[in-house]
């Protein structure tokens, strides 16, 4: 599957994932007001308002991208009409020709993480069928509990052609709690990097494993040192634009084949249309193609800075 | 929250939780075959059998237990409809007056970990209005992100009463691959260990704190230092039976008032029926009633070991 991922960011020159995590408080009322008059003010008519708000998103920057990361907290918490809007979301994108990362960030043991890898990556088998639960392309997953967690994931990758970014240096804060602390005179992060270069090893796609890591962009001391530890992991990347990640700062992140990593953008691409720098060209329901031009200043951004052309 | 469960566990005087964790390969024919006819095989007829399966067992079992814990990702894994089951199962087991600790080991940061929260313990807010998208009491998260990703768990927990188990020492195998590890003399679990004690003092309720967490029954030896570290969490301890954890090796989770501990088991409990010792006394479609019979067995091997009383 990573190859697969390589080949679009290639065709569209864009290390770039679009973050789907609609909050309510980012779509605007030319989306919320119809779906709460035809629904009311429900987990139905929420469904809907970030349904049709995707869409429109997607509509405007397929052709731009190489995939979508939806998170799926995001839907979750509108309950059952939710999580129909996630699957209609994965579905969509993929009718779009988009691959689709599950920012899900499960992780258990045993017959519990093949549960979730058969929900989000694999086919659920009842009697003499299988389906396909959640069928997103590649998950996040939480490597806490070791080996035991990780393995029935890279099963499913290695059956159903799939991938998993595993967890290393989040862009949080206060991820340095734990991630940080010194084990043998290295942090705990490069431990887990280390593991990820590992598990990786067993689930190769050509020069990039199946098996890739999140680095936060916040720390690109951390993701020097790990895109080293790691070489043939691809780095999913979040903290650009709004959380303080610079696009200087994503250079370590890259390998000098110009791969290596892809970038996540969700509030500054999908509500664009709230920054002031878009808002003055771009009426709240022109929000669509206020992230269209997002998705064009962060390719600029980044393409300018980590490899010196826009 | 957590005085809630306490007085449960003393009415009952039963320190367990029955884990809702229905792979199709429990579920007798009795059930599945009906599901099967009438739905077909499909998510809806896997999530029918389940639902079945699991209002049969608590039918059989709610007047002994406090509580129950059903394992999401046994529910993902049949997408939508295994979702709706697992909002049944919930919505039953309180009606039948039981807690719901939903094994959801969720984590993220900030917003996200919000949209968690008030996914699986608060309500979400739409308009004017406010709606529970799963209504558990009880979530189990993961803790390798930080604060960032624990403080909104403790709002919920705190503004709806509500109370999270935290993963600090997991009773597989390869737990000890991260959290085993020595940083300044003393293993990751311990650091864990004592930000789940300083986390909990925010949400207080009577002499523990709704900040619980989760140490495996098969390190009974670190259970014993836990304990010491964190006096006023719950200690959710899966791990006993099928895992290999005893009854005897229990004793180090429990305080010197009898307290702090809750241990769940699983298929030791649903698909007890399988067991030789239940399948001389109890045919397939009496599932339920050796459910009923290995909750009293476990009830008298923990109290009988632990407290010297059965």
């Amino acid at each position: 599957m990573i190859s697969k991922l390589i080949d679009k960011i290639q065709k569209t020159n864009a290390p770039i994932v679009v973050g789907l995590d609609p909050m309510l408080s980012y779509i605007p009322e030319c989306i919320t007001k119809p779906a709460f008059e035809q629904f009311g003010e429900t987990f139905e008519g929420a469904a809907e308002a970030v349904w049709q708000y995707n869409k429109a998103i997607v509509d405007a920057t397929y052709d731009l991208i190489p995939c979508v990361k939806p998170q799926i907290a995001m839907y979750e918490q509108f309950g059952i009409p939710g999580l129909v809007a996630f699957r209609k979301t994965v579905d969509y994108c993929h009718e779009k020709g988009l691959l689709v990362i599950g920012d899900v960030k499960r992780g258990d043991i045993g017959s519990t993480s093949a549960a979730y890898a058969v929900a989000h990556l694999g086919k659920t088998v009842i009697g003499g069928k299988s389906f396909a639960a959640f069928d997103e392309d590649f998950a996040t997953v939480n490597p806490y509990l070791g080996s035991d967690g990780v393995k029935p994931f890279l099963e499913v990758c290695n059956s159903d052609d799939k991938g998993i970014f595993l967890l290393v240096k989040t862009s949080n804060p206060s991820s340095g709690e734990f991630q940080d602390r010194l084990i043998d005179g290295r942090p705990l992060y490069e431990w887990v990097g280390e593991k990820v270069a590992e598990w990786g090893e067993a689930s190769m796609d050509g020069a990039y494993s199946n098996v890739g890591c999140v680095v936060g962009a916040t720390y690109p001391e951390m993701g020097r040192i790990l895109r080293g530890i790691m070489p043939k992991a691809y780095i999913l990347v979040p903290g650009y634009g709004a959380q303080g990640g610079t696009a200087e700062g994503l250079k370590p992140y890259f390998n000098a084949d110009g791969l290596g990593a892809i970038v996540n953008s969700s509030r500054g691409i999908i509500a664009a249309y709230k920054q002031a720098k878009y808002a003055e060209k771009f009426a709240p329901e022109n929000f669509a193609d206020a992230s269209r031009q997002a998705v064009i200043d962060m390719r600029e951004d980044i393409n300018g800075a980590v490899f010196g052309n826009a």
